[in-house]
């Protein structure tokens, strides 16, 4: 049986402001790093053996993979920090609270962002401190590979071509993986594996600190996907994320 | 100026138990930790940029670089962990306190293995629990390469070759990278960079928790070795270092 567990991090200090996050590179709060040892704990329990990981290059993700991996007694592991698995990158509404991001886009504006799949927030010059050019962690890459700001359809593009060229080939190869990331580099690849719309990927969120395991056939399909937990509570952790959207939405 | 920063783990649990520990996989001591955050503290108060980070496969040197990249904010580096930087292998004195092993194996015995450059321990047994054949982390090597104890020369055999193979290109490229390791893996080290005879490495000591910083020439002859910290701090660790090896001698 070959399988994938993907885990997002666990709340970090902006989810609690309820700040457009992104690219910027904030620490998980006290609940975020209890998420992460849930998350740690819940593979442990499931007796998941890992041969190697992967995160994002954002410490909130980092440090959920290092507690889930110290909690697995699994630090040894090779890790893989890519910006490829970063959160989308939400350009000039980063750091903006839900209120800001209205008072200065207008309401409508905001819910295209925050909606649309293919419309990407305003883009932030190479000039601006946000801009990924000027943060040291990505001055190997090509610089035209850094966004000033992306929709999912964006983030999308960036996360499929990286799970086919470099996760799927270690899938066959039986390679046993955790992958520690975002809500949305996540959804991008749900989206992928299950085929989904703009318009179901729109409505599926997935949960902090609750394991996301997909099983593949041989021929490397998704046979299906299953979260580790308490099954009423990974549901009221996803109803926690609807209506926190719901609330940033209005 | 090409340079290359060292760094021993901190007090393990068995350090406190004057237990030999080798590959046996001791966490750090609350001690251990604090010593940690040291070495990064001074490692940022030094300016210190990294590209990329090696340690060995044994969690106290791994959360010993965890924390000190946390202070740092340079958690997002590619960390390599390699069985090639693992401390010596203590073979079937692993565990013993010192009582313990002079007690089984006589005086004059135990002083040979711990002083002598070339004698190694009692060789574990590839059936023995204690033997990294038994152990998932080292299961895609070699089998020929996991030793069963080891020697300081023996460990010198594969730091050395490491060092000229994959260190030595990297620091001719000017790659900037921190080593967390051990005493011993890193007397190897040192005892290879500096030329030092057999007589020379017996008396060299590496304090925990206080960076150690190698400056090459462009030919990557080492120039000077400089340790981070209060000198008088660091003189009273390596004496710290020094009286208990004295203490496990008699």
């Amino acid at each position: 049986m070959i399988e994938l567990v993907l885990v997002r991090h666990g709340q970090s200090a902006w989810n609690l402001e309820n700040k457009f996050t992104g690219w910027k590179d904030v620490d998980l709060s006290d609940q975020g790093r209890e998420e992460a040892r849930r998350a740690g704990r819940l593979i442990k329990e499931g007796g998941f053996l890992f041969d190697r990981a992967y995160c994002s290059m954002l410490k909130r993700a980092i440090r959920t993979l290092w507690i889930a991996l110290d909690e697995l007694d699994q630090m040894w592991l090779p890790i893989t920090p890519t910006w490829i698995l970063n959160e989308r990158h939400y350009g000039g509404l980063t750091g903006l609270d839900k209120k800001e991001a209205v008072k200065v886009h207008g309401e409508e504006q905001v819910k295209i962002w925050r909606r649309s799949f293919s419309t990407p927030p305003p883009q932030l010059p190479p000039t601006h401190p946000d801009h990924p050019c000027s943060d040291r962690r990505y001055a190997k890459l090509d610089p035209k590979l850094l966004p000033g700001g992306e929709s999912l359809e964006d983030t999308c593009r960036r996360v499929v071509p990286f799970f086919e060229k470099t996760i799927q080939p270690l899938l066959a190869q039986k390679e046993r993986m955790i992958i520690a990331a975002h809500g949305n580099s996540l959804r991008a690849l749900v989206m992928h594996l299950d085929k989904m719309s703009e318009d179901e990927i729109a409505e599926f969120n997935i949960p902090t600190g609750f394991p996301l395991v997909y099983r593949f056939d041989d021929a490397l399909r998704p046979i299906d996907r299953r979260y580790l937990g308490d099954a009423s509570e990974v549901r009221a952790a996803i109803e926690g994320v609807k209506a926190q959207t719901g609330k940033k939405k209005n």
